[in-house]
């Protein structure tokens, strides 16, 4: 059996292409005592990857170049030496972008087929999901009537942000880049308003409109001019959980703007930079509420999934194109029982 | 009897000059039922009066044109029409640049002439040391064995922050703008390493070097690039109180530097504008711990006492000129029975 692989191929500097990327093939390593061989059906690209791409420190270690890009796969289990597993069970584990993986009995965890789809488990119900869950209310603390702005609100993250604010009770503004999905936070979503920054001449006017009694809580996916533009419109006591700031990941220069050091004086407010890792212990509680919210229909979900293993590159790339809606993952096998 | 004013004449943009400043004069008020008439003693001057001479939203008023500016003041009751204050009491208030004041009872507060010099209540014991206190306590956390970094560390804020650092057994490095203050934190103060960022070339060596562990804490006072260099050399998980931006409040541009978001994600790391009015109900705790710690010792100060009403406004001036050690203040009279 082969076992089809991405590796790193080198560090990009700027956007990568798909020269950053190199494909290889080789055989499955068959299953010892203890470890199950797994077959891939969904492989996650993020943004977070880009980061990983470079040498530099930073929450997590690089990737090393032509070692396979790592990231989260839902998987179904082909073969098991392991009495935790059994053929057919679908799995959920971080080894990358391959089509197999031959894994310890502690790098995979079961999911349960029925609450939802496979997908899921990479978006909402998972590492997205998570992540807006817990730095929305672990950082940003919305309290009932406040306002809640969120950048890059039409992505996996930014939209799952949107609906947990409306849930407790926030006014909820979000910023995206084409009429499309400022249609579908409106419409699909509920957000209260929504703002188009690629139409929009003059961003601290549309959010001063958008915003009337300025901006409590800023959830920021993107940095970089957009975010100046929602400084200028936070209350006292502002709270800004900063999850990325995709608008430099792709940077030749530096990241230059406005210091912010004078508005967090002037406002009183807080700004923190957090990563999903640093809520581990409390997962379960966070999967819980967000599988409730979802039963509920309180909360619902977009997927753009890709077809096709060899697409999985250019996938990633189309992160930074900004237009896709919703969770971005490609489907590189049918579960075998569906 | 002759009262003695400074008005604000005009905004200033960039520095402000002599001719931002008025002096006027007018007949004392007379105190009626309930109010008591003060003499000035003892008047601040302080980074954050900068902030309210613009018309610009913050957090506290912008002062008016024309009227006084207004600021913390050490004065000695002349005549008291209340039974809460008796003449040749010492008292503080906000009232400001002027020579006499006629206040509410609740305007101003009776001061223990007998714990520490009359000015301390400006400094150590007053504004400026509860805004370490707090700033340093609540926000930065500082924890025995961290390495806590302060810029502007030889001013009144800063230094009170360094010595509080190391009561609670933290490492503390200051950063300051000549030899003269590097051997004042080290050798007075007993900082574990001070820099000299006027004489150094390289701020993000000096740094790393003085701080072989990282910075687990930056109580940042200056802004600008100095702590552009400090933000390079955080640990996960750090905290930066931001209590000011000295750097930035006399631009006539826009304060510009390299964005703060990504380095904020990279360490999960916590940045929180403060004002020392945010913790108002927690004055007492702050000011009975900073009399004890100044009663056994642990805590030291400077003052930069300058003479005459009439030098107030260079003597705010040279707040920005960075040439002062400590607290810095103006004695308007001597008290009547010292």
């Amino acid at each position: 059996m082969i076992n089809q692989q991405i590796l790193l191929a080198n560090r990009p500097t700027g956007t990568p292409t798909k020269q950053t990327f190199k494909f290889v093939e080789s055989d499955v390593k068959q299953p010892e005592q203890g470890e199950i061989l797994v077959r891939s059906l969904y492989v996650s690209v993020d943004p977070y990857m880009r980061g990983r791409m470079v040498d530099a420190p930073s929450y997590v270690a690089p990737y090393e170049l032509n070692e396979v890009i790592t990231g989260g796969v839902v998987a179904e289990v082909v073969e098991s030496q392991s009495d935790k597993f059994t053929k057919g069970d679908v799995v959920i584990g971080s080894y990358g972008w391959q089509t197999h993986y031959t894994a310890k009995e502690t790098e995979i965890r079961k999911i349960d087929k029925e609450i939802a789809p496979l997908s899921t488990h990479l978006g909402i119900l998972g590492m997205t999901g998570l992540t807006a869950y817990f730095g929305l209310l672990e950082i940003g603390k919305p309290q009932e009537g406040e306002t809640v702005v969120i950048s890059g609100a039409a992505g996996a993250v930014g939209s799952a942000v949107g609906q947990i604010a409306r849930i407790k009770g926030a006014r909820v503004v979000g910023i995206a880049g084409s009429d499309e999905k400022v249609q579908y936070l409106k419409e699909e979503l509920g957000f209260d308003e929504a703002i188009n920054y690629k139409t929009t001449t003059n961003m601290v006017d549309a959010l001063a409109a958008a915003c009337p009694n300025g901006v409590d809580v800023y959830f920021d996916n993107v940095g970089g001019e957009i975010s100046d533009a929602v400084h200028t419109q936070l209350n006292r006591f502002a709270r800004i959980p900063i999850c990325g700031a995709i608008s430099s990941y792709n940077l030749k220069g530096e990241d230059v703007g406005p210091r912010i050091q004078t508005t967090l004086v002037k406002k009183s407010a807080l700004m923190q930079g957090f990563t999903l890792g640093n809520y581990a212990e409390r997962f379960p509680e966070g999967s819980a509420a967000l599988a409730q919210w979802l039963t509920e229909g309180k909360l619902s979900y977009q997927e753009t999934i890709k077809e096709g293993f060899e697409n999985i590159p250019d996938t990633f790339l189309d992160l930074f194109k900004g237009t896709n809606i919703g969770k971005l993952l490609v489907k590189v096998a049918d579960v075998t029982n569906e």
